[in-house]
């Protein structure tokens, strides 16, 4: 039985604010709407082909004793790739019907549904035809992780009004895992990778099933026992290195740590334990202020792909997966959602312009995988048809280890939820982009706004009543980098700073309410306790990230410093849609004579040449070939 | 048949400088001395403890048909450990009879031998009585790394004079492999794991057999092809990119890195291949340029442990494992010998005082794997009797992979060998140590000279001729960091600058010369390419470099900063032999609020507070407890 509720990714039973759904919040027109268009007619296609020619598909058809016709590449997690691209394709159907899609969706859960076993289990892995019996590598396995990523894409669809196949799927596999893993069974474990966690309560949720909260728990509450196999950087890659309440700040594997906290997050709302939210906002600031780089990308280390000690953001060997990129905006959301502070919104805003608009090529075909803030030498080209192995390539078609394209994919196809939503007394707009968002009033009246604005590039943004008349309390979000915005409504203006301005009136149709937020460039100064870019700043402007780029080998930006803080606009072609480009006053030197040993006392540097500097929106760079790249430039 | 010559690891047939060896050098006091004796007295027989109680000395016994005793634990290259330790009490029995040494010695011999098989094969894990038959997994099953250094355990014994089972186990296998491996075997195949290279052509010099010497050619050449499995670095993780000849620089595992560079340069002066041996001077130079920590330790990535891109030198997450320093002393020492240049002692001494000393607790019974250049927060110390699998922490009584202890043995046990040396027209001192050295004049006169210092706290050091008379030309080396240094003799003053200083005369029994080398602290400017340390200086004293130490966590070193350039010595009291730190005017200010977003305008730091900061030598550092530490200090 599924329970009614918006065509949203996540729909708690209670909190500061509500979710909307892709019913509701139609993206029209402008960066994300294009973005969210590459999605859907490029990207998830791509990706579809991709998952095929890995093998990722035959290996269901070879576990419901089929026999192998693509030789399978990729590690032993992929049956989850599969299913967070039929998530991508469900929301993307859910938000406009496609009967291409729906079949493809339908053949998908066809060969899905034909690799369950009898009693439940699901895996192309692990289970009689797999290579290794169930439950014997909980810590590696990843087998709940595979299956939590089912159970999302099974609620996508229960979300979209549709109980087929693939929900009962993904129910059986859950009852399974609440037998197996419950009072009766393996009590206390879990595994290595969490995602199962958020799953089974979105799947509650979903079906108002309580034994999905209840297994929700036990996962959550078993983690910190260090359970797990012996790992480079210690039980702290799998969280499991503390009880989730004790710690103080997020830790391990970045992925890990986000999939695991939204689980908490939602756990928390629904058990009604304000304690536990506590903790988590807090491991969240803790985060937030000392483990994250400009970008809002996390994870300062490759071994481990996780977190560094605080202020450790070294630029140059930044990790920052586009993964963790997701997850951080999953926990965000979640927090917001929860308690309704604008700083999760602003996070949100800076993972989605420099992290998620960074991953994909101008045509939808190439992906980032590693999104360093420092390219010091031109990375190779990764060929056509290749998928590396190593992650901190250049963009390439495909990575052996695929999780962050078929994230990116379910986060676009889904994206309008991030919008806007409601409180009890109004609509509340997180995010700027032009959609038309349908809402109801506390009074019960329905309203029908249009957003409109052509952010990031112009600061304006308008909201106009379509329909409906009667109050209603409208808030517009102000970046937290905006001192001061204004808003007029009426022939009125008034000021407004960061956090959420309202505007609690009586509305008619044809009411526009104005919001002007100034994108100024500005520069960005870094924590003193950030050794790794002492003695440099980075230019932003609006929510984006700006960063130098050289396209000629022969002059890498190892000698450049800026100069001054004159900082101006120029306008900006041929690079996608970034229309904004900054102009900085720099010089360049001569570097020291190579074939000496690089200590000692400082060197004389040659006679600096002045030099205009033109900065480009980070989310582009490596779109024009190899290049030289960095976000902090000496001063 | 044992070819006879020095007692040393490196006899090379040809080359500027000739090897003196354990019998001809001996260290007298002082501080190599007192760590040779800790070697010796300590901590030797500390590793012989843990690489009994961790099962690697029952794998042989097992692997021989015997029951298992002891559980195993440790990865699958324990036996490599063994026989590195195994080498560790053949150097010093070799350079100091000692009848237990001895009898332990044979009994690990008697182990090691009793587990080769009937066709010369002797692995623990592989092979019929281990997990997996032989040679099925050369990328990492490091069979023939581990046979490498069995073989450079013989050739120690062989040096010795002893020509016994060791010696001839080692032979059995070195024939196996050659037969394997050669023109009518795996030919062009290789290990994963370089250091069967340079064993091989030790094993030449040693035997005067042919056949090794050719199988390490194969071996060398065979690289370069892309052969192993797929790693997270690609295949420069096993320097197999590139051909030997075609690269410019050392990338890829530094370990592996280094041991591969040490067989080539061997190869090289073997075969009389100049060219060869100049691209390897090259990827030195080039590596030692942009590759390298203050300290001499190399790998920038934990991830691979591995070499980063030029300049990318983080100090926070500096993986420099001890191990990369005992293999860059095989490089530098090999390149010294080829050529004579003198830089590549002062390569040496760097490692040795930086490096090598940080090793070891004062008491031998703790140890580092990887050394950072800054901690941040203090380390969680270890406790006693465990090995921790992760490879970061704090001093360790011994690590689950110990590679780097065993190698510290080995090299502390035979260090007198890299004090001197002869060339065609006498003598050469590399390093300062106080050390009696018998050396032969051109003209066949027998030279006994005491070498004297009290280096690194003082300066001066002086040779006194015990015996001998005649010409001899002394070469006294003058560190590159020392502008000026005076060399007396005979009432006679002159100054040298960095290089060797040059004594061309007759001489009597009772004839001094001194060298005074100016220890003044001196601040040292990083190339402003580092990006990581821009903005910071370090203070080095003689070949020492220093850090800042606080052992309160309530001061971290997160505030601190050098003000002006006045720096003084003060004396040292409590640290082990450490006996001068150095004092300089800093400044402490308030940190910035905490949970802010780290980046924005410029953070108003609270008044700086003057302070005293005293900087200790590095090698000492965590003898104390728990620290906080930087070696980059902000200015």
């Amino acid at each position: 039985m599924a329970v009614p509720g918006p065509v949203s990714p996540v729909v708690p039973g209670s909190g500061s604010l509500r979710p909307l759904g892709l019913d509701a919040v139609t993206l029209t027109g402008g960066f994300w709407a294009d973005r969210q268009r590459l999605n859907a007619d490029a990207f998830i296609d791509h990706a579809d082909r991709w998952i095929t020619s890995m093998g990722w598909l035959d290996a269901f058809t070879v576990a419901a004793g089929g026999t192998r016709t693509i030789p399978l590449q990729g590690k032993l997690f992929t049956d989850a790739d599969v299913y967070k691209l039929l998530e991508g394709m469900v929301w993307d159907e859910a938000r406009r019907p496609d009967p291409r899609r729906a079949e493809r969706i339908a053949e998908i859960t066809r060969l899905i549904a034909g690799a369950q076993e009898d009693d439940g289990y699901l895996n192309t892995y692990f289970g009689p035809l797999g290579r290794d019996q169930r439950y014997t590598d909980l810590s590696h396995g990843h087998e709940l992780y595979c299956a939590g990523h089912l159970i999302q894409a099974a609620v996508a669809r229960l979300r979209a009004g549709i109980d087929d196949d693939l929900a009962r799927t993904a129910r059986r596999l859950a009852d399974r895992i609440c037998d197996d893993f419950g009072p009766d069974g393996r009590d206390g474990a879990s595994d290595g990778h969490p995602v199962i966690e958020v799953a089974m309560v979105e799947l509650y949720r979903a079906t108002g099933e309580r034994r999905y909260l209840e297994q929700a728990g036990r996962f959550l509450e078993g983690r910190g026992r260090n359970q797990f196999h012996r790992h480079e950087i210690g039980p702290e890659y799998y969280l499991d290195d503390l009880p989730i309440r004790d710690a103080r700040v997020l830790r391990g594997h970045v992925v890990r740590a986000m999939y695991l906290t939204a689980g908490a997050v939602d756990y928390a709302v629904e058990t009604g334990d304000a304690d536990l939210l506590g903790v988590l906002e807090d491991q969240w600031a803790n985060t937030w202020r000392a483990r994250t780089y400009l970008t809002g990308g996390m994870g300062s280390r490759h071994l481990g792909e996780s977190f560094g000690d605080d202020y450790e953001l070294p630029p140059e060997r930044a990790y920052a997966e586009t993964c963790g990129a997701v997850g951080s905006i999953m926990v965000a959301w979640r927090l917001l959602l929860a308690t309704g502070d604008a700083g999760y919104a602003d996070a949100i805003e800076r993972l989605l312009y420099n992290m998620i608009a960074t991953h994909l090529s101008p045509d939808g075909d190439r992906i980032f995988y590693v999104n360093r803030l420092q390219q010091r030498q031109p990375a190779a080209p990764v060929p056509d048809g290749v998928a590396p192995f190593r992650k901190d390539t250049a963009r390439a078609n495909w990575f052996w280890v695929a999780c962050c394209p078929t994230n990116v994919a379910r986060l676009l196809a889904s994206l309008s939820d991030l919008v806007a939503s409601t409180d009890d007394q109004g609509l509340v707009v997180h995010q700027f982009a032009s959609a038309d968002i349908a809402a109801t009033s506390p009074a019960g009246v329905d309203f029908r706004v249009a957003l409109r604005t052509d952010y990031p590039w112009d600061g304006r943004v308008t909201l106009t009543v379509a329909e409906g008349s009667g109050p209603l309390r409208v808030r517009l979000r102000v970046p937290s980098w905006c001192e001061r915005a204004t808003v007029s409504v009426a022939g009125e203006t008034t000021e407004a700073g960061p956090g959420y301005a309202e505007i609690d009136r009586e509305w008619r149709p044809g009411d526009v309410v104005s919001l002007d937020i100034p994108l100024t460039p500005r520069i960005t100064t870094p924590d003193p306790r950030i050794d790794a870019v002492r003695g440099t700043v980075a230019v932003e402007r609006g929510p984006l990230v700006y960063c130098a780029e050289s396209l000629d080998p022969r002059r890498p930006l190892d000698a450049v410093s800026l100069v001054g803080d004159e900082i101006r606009e120029v306008s900006l072609e041929g690079l996608g849609d970034a229309r904004v480009a900054v102009m900085v006053d720099a010089v360049t030197t001569g570097l020291p004579t190579p074939n000496r040993w690089p200590y000692g006392t400082p060197v004389t540097a040659g006679q600096p040449e002045p030099l205009q500097l033109t900065l480009v929106p980070y989310y582009v760079w490596s779109n024009r070939g190899p290049s030289t790249m960095r976000v902090w430039i000496p001063t």
